[in-house]
């Protein structure tokens, strides 16, 4: 291609309508006109910037190659003197502005010592959109919280009196041995986080040879998450499965050939979730004109989507059993299913001769009232025991780990390992990879207390006469519903009189 | 009727007495000194307005129809010239401004996410007396709580790789094809939420394709009702049976005659419950006379009895299963239970032929502690199943319900179809029609994304092993007694002293 | 006797040490000195009012005759010219200040709607140490608690469609015809919360046609109590059995003489428990020495058993089952074991031959941890009708009684009646005789309604299958532990950095 | 040895580097470089103090014959004259003023009322670093509430009608008549509470003739722990098994000679638990940089691993079962297992002979989650019983205890007697002897109350029978996880628009 003479600012800026639309990334502007009704996150988005630069908002949602693979080449207009490009008058924010005081003060890593920890800072210093993005889940969030909870009703029967001078809680998972029982689960937008995405994360699994789960949906190219693995480190592919097999066949053997040792189906997700804190946290108020009394506003601007559902569009709702032979087909990767949530599909799991199961509801981030991961394992493993099939499929648990206490418990009841996805995103999003190698860290010190602490040196000794789990059905309290109580006015007791008239309660007149 | 001179405000004002009353109403005189002993809702509350305009107090209880209805002609004393009847001199009402600035800063519509947001912004611009007639229940309100909590206690087990491209969550209730599984329940006094009332309710059913049921207690009168539903679409009627079965008579025949297409008789109601909320928000203070310490005050004006129970006074207790055969004979409508509270009786009502049964406890607003319409359909499908009697009868379930996910609960565990009712009278009092129609889009967007996620495309396909409904029996945590709670004065640790004294706990002396 | 010269305050003012010590009551002289190591409140006490007018403190705790009846004749003094007896200088009080404005300023009585709120106001109006009297329990007060919340464990099954335009919640106790199904228990000291004492709920009982229990304790003399009663009204006796049996066949043989018609023996109390609110409303400091750093105050003046123990050291704590012949000798009330707390005991009673048993842990106030009343009875009818014995024996229940729904599950689940103590105090201390009217009536009402809505027209209809007991014996949640919950320190994030120093938790420096 | 010249300060000073290290303990100099990396606590404490007084750091942490036994003769370098050693200057410390303010306004020892009562005062007046190691626990500090809350779980059945004028509860144990069922159980450091150590408790100990439970790492030397118990008082061993099998027959054969009666060995602990609350504590922050934002400050002295594991690093983790022979082949001491936790492991430990076992999780400072004594008790019991071996071996409970309620219920349950920690350290930290002493009589007055309340003269009578236990497995709610709780951004309902701009939740700009 012959070197082009850079366009301006100016000239960009003139093509900022949904019949004519440019829009900047990266320093080179691009001609998405055409583009605009088949954007997966909606034409809305993208008119926001039209005759923009759009850079920054695009950065975290896309890999870095995706104008490269879906905007037609002719489309692609070259390089913006970007001298010309007017900054956009960012109005003083006050709450950028204490973010970033914060930023400034908060607490050294080494005074996390904890998973938890890492999120109370996180929470304190991440981008408003991207904690929303991060933390939101479901309805009212309260499977994302019982997903936590439920691991506390499982208690320890330890064992006492076993030398335990050298515990080894490595293991192995699809064939690849660990060093730890836990591996890097799949979670969408790394950039919102921290600048380098997900190959932060990478880094880290590779220092604590654990395995990374690379998703789909990353900011990361795919390629970019692969380079950045060490030698022999192992990684997986998570699928979100594309209305269109051609794209989906080309994923998944693009991975196979880079060396991806799993692939790992996303089958709870036929339409992605309503997560209300995250569209809450993106409502844009038109602010300009006035409400009608009672009757509320004219319009206004809603983007309340978020960001997960824009990008998911593609995903193929009618993915079925029948699917799975074919996926047999085109890859000799073990497969495993993520997100079962019932032993009867364990059962057709095995059936349908895939190499393992996740069981999961997604971080709570899809069906609201679904099962925790762990609840569904102390379900399903006697099943498996008793029909001798325990050996015939490998089970995952993921969903709610914040401690080597919540791993033991799930290898006890037969898990071969546990996802971890949240609590690295958080350690990354505040500390970088020193954050995420520091939290597997902890994972590790805690396991190897644990370990000691129940009676066990390897991880083949954990089994379930080592936990009392019957709690663990009990469902007679649930994480709190905010909302419900929110909008509950509660009884009050008489007020005191105050003076000749009535005060608090007592004030009201009768209306009727 | 010959043109009348209009009256004066002051000539009626002669009429201010229980032995000679003359209200105004819309503008007109009426002479209720002989219906004052009659009157429903007790003579008090009419002597308030003895010799004044009536109409702001009179319209969210009464029908337009009433006064032609119930006052004798004779007693209709013709147009008042208003502009010679004294405005009430309002006091500066500082509760009221506030509440008008809340509607003035209230959120915008597209804010409202899901249908306890309609709750919370009703909470904050209802008038008191409206809200807490809306919102208050019987006794210490556990029981309207337990409806809402009781869903919770219900966890999915959601089946996976199922195609569901397509899913269907139309239904059918008594014949009638509805577009979701949920119709709009009776409530009444809806004027005290919406200028218009319960039509408002008829045009958003009518735009989303469900069934509305009519109230007895509505504000608006029944024929505008009707007259306010489109072409085709279906209406039901909720019926308190009359002392006079005359009247009774009347209603349904007139009912049937304008197409409704269900009987909905209450059986919960003998007698309407108490509820202090409202009652306390209604009470007014003398305020003029000084309390004798210890033993309380003089006298003082209850009219706490609260708007329920003031029009209630005509249903007969002594409505028994003996009555179901003359309901049969005078109407060709199905026939269906409303507050049918025991499995026993569920079988009754399939023994007495009625078409359907309303699991319900009228919303937590009669007998405090009956369960929750859910627990009794986990109670009663098993029975039914088991004695082949599922298909004799259609099971409805009204309590409690705010997310699509209780509606499949409700469905999974063998509902035709759920009743709601408050939440839309919360939506129709914050945002009108727009209100109540976005608060039916939010749960069928909800309805469409649930079905995909627990893996059924229709509503057939929801069967009991979609969920665990285990824990919903386990009564071991209750809602909080939040009066309890207030007068309990809990122990203390011992204070500090503070110099030579005491401080905190220890300042008392002993007294004995 | 002479008419004697009355004595002025400087002569009984010398008197005042152990050696020789003279107290006025109610303007007579006593000599106590010999009397001193034989009162059963202990000699501090009276100490404190050696050569002073002890009236007010004497007043609540003790009868009118005891001096009468208790010291002999010879150390009545005689008359004391009043005016001669400095006042004491009754120091400023702010908290007495402060009580007394909220006392004029209380709600109207019309502004209560239930028994919580009588406790409400009590705890607003009612004296310190009187309010620590009657509202305090053992230990933690998590029985006392757990009382009222077992009742929420229980949840109705209403019947419909049963004709309940007519409904009787008359019953019978002991023989005796009453208008409702609670009784008065026995409580003591009824003058720390009302001047005339026990005599106001006497005449609220007959008001209300239900029975009274007259307390030994009581701060009314018996004659006066059963005086106050009506023609035809029933009393029964509550007695804690005296070591010197003499004196207990007196009061039972006068209780049967007046009229008495029952006899309750309370068999939980062998001792009075501790009651720590009680005990630290009453601590006195001295307050005059500097307490040594690190070891505690030198000595302070514990008069902390509170006014309970002080009266109850005559209670024999070898009552026991072998005594129970003895009064069946000498009375021929009906008599019944109050106190009552497993299933076994109550299989005992019958088997002695006794007319009843209260299934009661005394309010809470004795054995910390003893199950509550309704819990017991729902033990306990299940193996007397399985026995066949459910009409050998009358089986009451009290403890954590406030609502007519309380009441209705009791009856479902087999008691003649529930006792109701503690809400009777609370209106007669904020509202006297109209208070406990209201009370009684507004239990009335509640109980109408909720016979109407359960579907039972007489107390006979109520029984096992209108109620879902089985939370009952759910002790998965406790009523929360105060004082445990106050002495945890929660684990706290790291807090942020301030500066270039630390903030928050970070601030500590190591200290080892 | 010849007399010495007093060193200065000036010359200990300047050895104060690693390869060059002396401190001062007690006003002499010590040469600890060659020490240092032997060091248990690590070198890094002792460099903190190199060439400076050390005194206040040494003392709770080492007995004080510690330098004589560990550091060669050759290292003591004599004394130094401490006038010439600089005082460290002693920053100003708000925090120290606040808290001598506090104990200079504690509340008198009479006011404590029971055991929590002195915890609540001792978190007031302890040092913070004192506190930290006390209070802290496991994790997230649910094990610990859990021993407490555990005992709530379960309920009594009393009976009525026994005679207890007299009671006793005085039992034995491992052969020792006491006078209560309850001993003084080991816990490490006893000098960071009280400037006197583990002797103040066993004088107390003495005084109520109640075993003391001498732990391996007090404060005091265990020769001064034996040396002040009276003639005849009784005491036991606790013992942390050393790698070095050579010192640990040292400690048991010098125990056995001065008179223990019992060995307990520790076998919950192979390795000390993490307890971040002391962690947090004693964090440093060097200060003196400037954190990179987003990545964490640099570094950071991290001696956070605490008092306990500093000087736990000698416990060997290999002990094991084949161990027990060679430990009764060293003593004729009666052997307990301390920290047992599972009904499979007592049976073990009456195959392998010993006497008895201690059902305990540490007072939840091991492994997060292990079950409480009490309920491994309620699991233990019924099985010995069947297999007819609950006298072969005596079972003892630890963990959470602070009411004789609790004390009844583990001996109802089968216990020999319990063991009771920290409320005994709080008692000593807050009022020395007579806090301990005062502890002890609530204790013993409780018991008797408590006896008398549930109908037992011995303890002999407490049975299975006179509680309810079955609550007790019933983990379906489980002490606040407050991590969990500060991190959960809970959702909001949409707050109200200010002005034409929004307000609240609403203020946030879209970000993507």
């Amino acid at each position: 291609m012959a070197p082009q003479t850079p366009l301006t600012g100016v000239e960009v800026a003139k093509h900022n309508s949904a019949k004519d639309c440019w829009v900047i990334v990266h320093g080179r502007a691009y001609d998405v006109t055409e583009f605009l009704p088949e954007h997966p996150g909606g034409m809305k988005i993208i008119l926001k910037y039209a005759g923009k630069d759009a850079t920054e908002a695009f950065d975290p949602i896309h890999p870095p190659d995706t104008l490269e693979k879906y905007l037609d080449k002719s489309k692609h207009l070259g390089p913006v003197d970007m001298t010309t490009v007017l900054a956009e008058a960012t109005e003083e924010d006050p709450e950028e502005r204490e973010r970033l005081q914060r930023i400034h003060e908060m607490p050294l890593l080494e005074q996390c010592y904890n998973l938890m920890d890492f999120e109370a800072v996180a929470r304190r210093v991440m981008k408003k959109g991207a904690w929303g993005y991060y933390s939101s889940a479901a309805d009212d969030e309260i499977t994302m919280r019982e997903n936590h909870s439920a691991f506390q009703r499982i208690w320890f029967r330890p064992k006492i009196l076993v030398d335990v001078e050298k515990v080894d809680f490595s293991t192995t998972m699809l064939g690849t041995k660990v060093d730890a029982p836990f591996y890097v689960t799949a979670t969408a937008l790394g950039k919102l986080g921290h600048v380098e995405g997900e190959v932060v994360l990478t880094r880290a699994a590779g220092k604590h040879n654990v395995v990374q789960m690379i998703p789909t949906l990353a900011s990361c190219a795919f390629d970019d998450i692969v380079d950045a693995a060490g030698p022999g480190q192992v990684q997986w592919l998570q699928l979100y499965v594309n209305k269109d097999r051609g794209i989906t066949r080309r994923i998944v053997e693009h991975a196979e050939r880079r060396g991806c040792k799993g692939l790992f189906i996303t089958v709870d997700a036929p339409q992605l979730g309503r997560r209300e804190k995250d569209m809450r946290s993106k409502f844009t108020d038109p602010g300009s004109h006035v409400q009608s009394t009672g009757e509320g506003g004219e319009a206004a601007v809603d983007n309340s989507q978020g960001a997960a559902r824009a990008i998911s569009s593609f995903i193929d709702p009618a993915l079925s059993w029948k699917d799975i032979p074919w996926f047999q087909s085109i890859t000799k990767m073990p497969i495993v299913l993520k997100g079962v949530q019932r032993v009867e599909d364990v059962l057709k799991a095995v059936e349908a001769g895939v190499q393992g199961v996740v069981l999961s509801n997604h971080g709570g981030r899809q069906l609201e009232f679904s099962r925790s991961g762990i609840e569904i394992l102390a379900e399903t493993m006697p099943v498996l025991r008793q029909m001798g099939l325990e050996d015939k499929i490998e089970v995952y648990v993921d969903g709610g780990v914040r401690r080597a206490t919540d791993i033991v418990k799930a290898l006890c009841l037969g898990a071969k390992g546990v996802g971890i996805g949240r609590p690295f995103l958080y350690a990354m999003s505040t500390y970088g990879l020193r954050g995420v190698d520091r939290a597997m860290q902890l994972l590790k010190d805690e396991m190897e207390m644990n370990m000691r602490l129940i009676g066990a040196t390897t991880v083949d000794e954990l089994n379930p006469s080592l936990v009392d789990a019957r709690g663990l059905f009990n469902h007679g309290s649930t994480p709190a519903d905010y909302l419900a109580q929110a909008v509950y006015d509660p009884l009050v007791n008489p007020g005191q009189r105050t003076g000749m008239g009535l005060g608090g309660a007592q004030k009201e007149k009768a209306k009727l």
